[in-house]
């Protein structure tokens, strides 16, 4: 199967050697960004791939390829998805599909009448330990669900900069702890309340936005949901959900680059979790993407469909509106 | 020191023999208890304790007794704080010390005119583990506190019967939460948002209370905190806090009854926590008795004064009446 | 059940004072010690105990006494045992029984012949955690048992006048894993190999003796098992074990203080095991004397009987003899 | 640097996928195997190797390979380390070199003579969790060495016929952990004494082996080692190190394939640790590679030499003495 890379930034480069080295069903014909330049285009050389363009038409309008993975900034993804759709590729979109609701819709609808497979690249339920309180959640280990706990936080801020345009916390950052809530509870949120605040750096605040907050969740199943988020966790990249039911608990803790425990005179230590994200979810990003070569393959519905888009944005939304008005939002009140 | 225990229950129980087993500044000459009967006579008379009575005011009328543990019903304990610091005696009391905030208000007022210590029983801070955590956050371990995240489970609900005079699960199980986010955070709170939900047993619904919930507080220093509570966690008793800072995070973990860790063909099994409340906090019962004893033996302030007995109280209501409304209330709400 | 104590240092304290407090079958009505003096006086006085002595005697010809506890210089242990054998006295006797071999079976038989209880003070089966370890073998979980894994490491050595009257790391610290061996083998011991060091202090090389050994054992089940020791882990003091068998692995980990867990910029950081035997078998040291009244009050076997006592000293000695000559030694070498 | 592959059975595929895929330094020009099939030359044409034959001198007298892989049977191994490094190639050799010392000898002394590199594939050195040990003791944290202490045991035995031709355990799966013993401890072992026993399978009694065996190590810098082996742990692939010294105590934990922790109403269950050696080893045989390849390129020392290769095999041969004579044996005795 013939692929498109859209966007060769960060993730986009990510990508490409994941596909390149483990994914073999795939097979990257073109890689496309409007920065495109000699260091980018030797990295696709070192993965075989001779292909680069300035313009992802090429990608779009070229029918040999059958799918497209949309690695450029937020504002150009629904775009891409309905064009590609619509030129009947297969779409991988990194999230989130968009900020605008009509356009999450749109994008959502355009690929589903045009009949190819949609999925959004909320990574960390291919992750391992997530995975692995999700499967003991559908297993029944825990019983009815009532509680989901989840904690997230990154080892630093971005820029100001890139704050000013993010979104904000809830739509940036929180928007993969609320794509996980759901994930996990098996249930849609109806509810939302977020309580916010500037704790970590001023300039934050300054631009509009908040860097620390809580978040709680009214599920349709009755669960109670909550999720922290802090921008700086000084100690690492510190991601750890937790499920309680009616049977009992599951919840992970964080990987660390070895298990050695160190006993001296003063107390006993251990490595802290991965600083960097690319560390801590490197096999959620090859799992993903082997997911979506797999769905496509075989023709099945993706692990993380268009719907999965939508809700994690009505979400974030919600919670926007909760932490700027002080009370409990619904989802209702978002997408009417 | 002379004292006298008013109040033979369960936990008055548990108060008679750690004074009598830890606490050698005090000897209890006198145990009242309005159903005393031959049992708990024996019980007293276990350790040296031949003076009981069904009447609490031979303790108070007794001029020899210069303290009192009050551990009779939640509706009494305003009343013996006030009789008790009247007739100048040091007084302990059981948590809360009323669900009514004027009575509050007039026992700390009382025991603060009549010059007498007055320390409530939120056992929790004495606990090791809890005051690990404490002791971290306070030497500055973790920075400026940012989140305080607080779970609390008990392992199988309590009777209805019991459930209808709790006074709700706000003011019976998490006002220990409540306490202990106050002493973790090293602030004020003044704001509380509540959700609550009946999935444990729709009874506890029909008695008007909910058996689990979740809220979040605004604390007067900026962090934010979230309490998660069950009426039933099938494992056992399970009780966590960690706080989250600047400068790194702190938590703790339940204790177990060993720490021996079987791997078979199937899986790697350690024991659960404790499944009993005497059990978990069986050290900290005696640590908040000596520290009583030691405060008043050397004319110190309690470690949990009467404020300390005041502000869980008024969270509780603030989160009874968060609850009920679906919108967050501050604490001036119900302080004015 | 009247008791008397005969020794009244560290050990005899921790006795006394447990007796006191948490055996109520047993009501001890003499302390001797030829060191008796006012401080030691009055520490029994604080338990209610009036009547001290230096002479043993006043304990052994006191038909009132139904059971004595050894507290005495290891070389008067099989003395006391015999004189309070013939007195018709219950004993409970402080590791080791004697080093001489032909003192310990005369001191066994002596209370066989008696029909008195015999106990010795292995304290470390009565401990939680290894204690757990037992049950889960004893209970199947390991299926047959092919390995026991001991490491027990003292957290700073003796003085080294200590040392030189010690009869070496063998008798004076390996016993304790010996015992633990045998009691978690299920089957006695066969054959010695010891390899022993001095890495710690050349002191103790001085006097004889050495402050790192590893000893491998043969059982009689066919099962090998290997221990190590050493005088000085300046984390704490170190003791775990581990069972291996067909069917799978139990093991043990430390107490710790408390299960706080920081993580910082630097690390993540926990608590160390105690440094201090007392705080780590604080509850054994309760449960062995509680198991002894109970064997008296209801006349059953003691749980660690005379014959518990033979088989470690067979086994230092081995060791002792491995270590010197630099072969396996084979126990029935010793017993001959 | 070309490089040929010698053997591609499944160590031989797990090399070919690496460098493959991990070792861009490194093109795979040939590979050999004498049982080479069309499976075989299947899945070297997975990963672009087209150049297959079942003849190693193709690859010997290919004057365009720099650099040769020997993953063939043991008893080729000093064979081709000799032929290529006469043919000026690097040589990277899978373990052990040979069970013949003076085949040993003359392979490093080839290949030191030849002055081309050879690394010897004790894979464990380069496990992120050993690593990580061996790290903390050359950084010192752990002071000077006192006690090496290594489990390792493998999930079940292999089948009788390869017992039977496998060297026996001390050679064919302690060799690895003879080989960890002195990269931890940082010095030669002067003496081995081996206790082993027939647990698992009598079969494997019956073919002159042990399956259980317990070893002690004396360190030329005075250091104790203690090594224990069981064919068969049902739990999975238990492989952990433990080093104690002056200042402290540095150990590892086995790797699970997630954290997942989950607590019901019997206890608290989390995953075993891999069953399969792939699973556990797979970073480190990336790692090894691309070590060899850094070694090469670079014309550094190899992280494992020859000397490295030889070692092992005297312990092996001292071990293997010392369990069937039933003393301790000196490496002297051996190398003599």
């Amino acid at each position: 199967m013939k692929v498109g890379i859209i966007g060769a930034g960060r993730i986009g480069k990510v990508h490409i050697k994941n596909i390149s080295l483990f994914v073999p069903e795939m097979d990257i014909k073109t890689v496309a960004d409007p920065f495109m330049n000699d260091a980018t285009a030797a990295y696709c050389t070192q993965y075989g791939i001779t292909n680069t363009t300035k313009d992802a038409e090429d990608i779009l309008n070229d029918s040999e390829i059958e799918a497209i993975i949309i690695c450029s900034s937020t504002d150009t993804h629904s775009k891409y998805i309905i064009e590609g759709a619509k030129a009947g590729k297969h779409v991988f979109c990194e999230k989130p599909v968009d900020y605008d609701l009509a356009k999450v819709h749109e994008a959502i609808d355009t690929a589903k009448e045009a009949g190819v497979k949609l999925q959004i690249g909320f990574c960390r339920r291919f992750d391992h330990n997530h995975k692995g309180v999700y499967d003991a959640v559908r297993a029944g280990k825990v019983g009815d669900v009532q509680l989901v706990r989840i904690s997230s936080r990154d080892p630093e801020p971005p820029s100001i900069d890139y704050v000013k345009v993010s979104g904000g916390i809830f739509y940036d950052m929180m928007i993969h702890d609320f794509d996980m809530a759901r994930y996990l509870a098996g249930s849609e949120v109806e509810e939302v309340y977020a309580k916010g605040a500037v704790l970590v750096d001023p300039a934050i605040g300054e631009a509009g936005d908040v860097d620390t907050a809580v978040v709680t969740l009214k599920f349709a199943n009755g669960a109670i949901g909550v999720i922290d988020n802090s921008r700086q966790a000084v100690y690492g990249y510190d991601q750890r959900v937790e499920v309680f039911g009616s049977k009992g608990v599951a919840y992970n803790q964080n990987d660390t680059p070895n298990t050695v425990v160190i006993s001296d005179a003063e107390c006993t230590k251990s490595e802290n979790t991965y600083s960097v994200m690319w560390d801590r979810y490197t096999q959620a990003f090859v799992s993903e993407m082997q997911a979506f070569a797999q769905a496509v393959a075989n023709d099945t519905e993706t692990p993380v469909c268009g719907i999965d888009g939508l809700y994690p944005v009505l979400m974030a939304a919600a919670a926007t509106k909760s932490c700027k008005e002080g009370r409990p939002v619904k989802i209702s009140e978002i997408e009417g």
